[in-house]
């Protein structure tokens, strides 16, 4: 039987803590699923579309990686993709809090589904997606931070080139 | 001398682990009011008043329990009411510490005014008004965190029923 | 009926951090018992009989206080004393968690017992016994910390009076 | 040389709490620039020069205190002005955690650049902008923590002298 | 190829939380090795050798599960074993703080081991091995979180039977 | 005026982490003076000379930094070398509210003294004496968490040469 893990999040837009996560994954998992919630409640700089276009064009060297938008509830979608568990990454203490209340209500609410806990490398611990848009607004370089087609998307949207 | 306790709070809307404080609450006090915040500058799903009925509703079997509307300071709303404390409920490290600054403010504002934490109940932890929203946005079932009445409630005003 | 609450805690020394919150735990219940922890596993400077003195001295001045010694399962004790709740103090989040812990266990061992928690007055939250002795320990004054009492006999305990 | 410190932030407006971390600042500085936030992103209750113009107006007794409006990245802020270290004041863990990442990326973006983290006064604990803009919207007294003059500008913002 | 986890820990004794991890571990992994920490640095009840007896009866109902007492370095352990990751239950804020530190250490001297983080079941939150003795010492029953032949030996080397 | 500033610590033994604030603080004072604690009541594995003899050896390349040992209460010795603050590393939480205890308490003991808190770098974030040692007694190598001469004095110490 495949064992497969699902990587939800916004990804607005994908960093390299992220495709950490994603690489460290698939050395304990046959197939991973990057999830990019579609969700019209939270506001996001790039259309769940742009998202997955990112993702897809950056995790296109890595194998048994598969991308996807989701919406609806997670533990829905973890049933449905037949995976064995969910896969989030962690930086700080405030991460680890909310993950932890996310992770009780998702147990609750099927109790068969798993979430494992990757804590993020040290070197990108300092690293978050609204970091990233912020010092791009601010017109910085972001290239040690997200691969170069993603710093090149993430200025088109800005209308900075 | 009458013993009263203020249980503040948003309850938008009121969650099984709001009524597990008010009901415990009424083992120390012989009167709870719950305090419903009607607070125009955050933004709640439901009107002060719609909160306020549910509350009635959901706490009618409940002895020495008043359900309340206030706006202004809730020190000088203590003191109107000869209550002898703010009780609060804490579920984790964040509520803690936005709860330990205002209660350090509010005992500023007024140093007879005590602030009195309980913890959540274990079964109730990953509970909270937003998380139980999110779910019925997202089309899950809410009965098991909230009473079939404002499970009911919570359909309507997002137009799922 | 008589509402009481405990109090427990290794008082070694007692603070002023502690009297505040027994003085305050006084306007919310009708009698306070300051429960002394006499546990042979845990180190302490001073004899379980040696801090139950020094509670008597400083607390004779308020009223409805009792001061007491107690070996077992607090959850014993607090039946036995027919008490209503544990009263603690949060200093910090270390606190914090570390109680949260010990509330949920009391809880499970007896549904009954309610701890409540009581933020520590700005002024003493830098102020813990062990703190205390260590000052005393380096020929500093701590008579802003504890009682004159104490200081004394912290000098004496230390031989260096 | 003359060592320069920059303070950033929004002072949104500034209250005792920052006041005290500038006058200890300028115990360990040559000179201190306060240096406001002109975020158009970020929503603020008064403009960048409403804040400009408090803080001149409450700093103008403090010797070597520079106020000015900043915007774009504050590593290249801080190299523009020959600084040495920026200076925060720490409240509480939140702070901390989000203080520490903020000063892990600025360190990535520039390694030369210092952030140095004093203690809030135990008095100003529980203060923050927000909290005051609060108190003042449900007609509460600030005096004990902004200046008069901040107070009454708060007071004409919100429209309700 | 077989997929091996290893899950490291003092176990002194193992308490129904261990075991939870463990059985939840073994959806994940085809093989889950439960390494009793041989360190003579540090003072345990029972010896190493009682608390890997009391693991093998407590799992010998459950396949896949291997129990083996080690000393040395964990990431060295890991290697010899062929395991692909470090599995760790989280129950609290210090915990995840320590086991961050841990985690960022083996990653430095071993970059390939991966640690998994799971979050204690809610029902086990407040449960530890210390808080365990604690309650044998005090003479309280422990069934509800310690296997009945656990208890009997707790009892046994406490010289309470 | 010169600008000193005291860097107090353990130092059991120094590590790479301790160096790097070391080097950082060079950047901000004129002179920094890192003052072994020499602390009877608290277990060290090196007594107080060895610690000092080790951070002569591994900072004699360093301009500006004197080394020295101190008994007493820190606020006295602060005084006593006329320096202007106290520098802090901080690598986590727990750090953080430790020390933020005792800044608060060295303000109340003398309300002169600065303490300034730097974050740990990344790199280093993992490190303590600590678990130095415990690496080492584990047979691991240490030469990428301190001098080469400290690794040689660990072995000594603990007869593992």
């Amino acid at each position: 039987m495949k064992r497969i893990a699902v990587y939800p999040g916004s990804f607005d837009p994908v960093t390299y803590g992220h495709l950490d996560i994603v690489k460290r994954s698939l050395e304990l998992f046959d197939q991973v699923i990057i999830a990019v919630l579609s969700n019209t409640m939270k506001k996001s700089l790039f259309t769940a579309d742009e998202r997955y276009d990112m993702l897809m064009k950056v995790t296109s060297v890595l194998p048994n990686v598969q991308v996807d938008i989701f919406s609806g509830l997670l533990v829905d979608y973890i049933k449905n993709k037949s995976a064995i568990a969910i896969i989030k990454g962690l930086r700080a203490i405030s991460d680890f809090e909310h993950e932890f209340q996310m992770a009780l209500m998702n147990k609750k609410l099927n109790p068969k589904i798993e979430t494992l806990f990757m804590m993020t490398n040290e070197k990108y611990l300092y690293l978050s997606s609204s970091m990233v848009k912020e010092i791009v607004e601010l017109k910085g370089n972001v290239l040690d931070f997200v691969p170069s087609y993603v710093s090149k998307k993430l200025k088109e949207k800005l209308n900075l080139n």
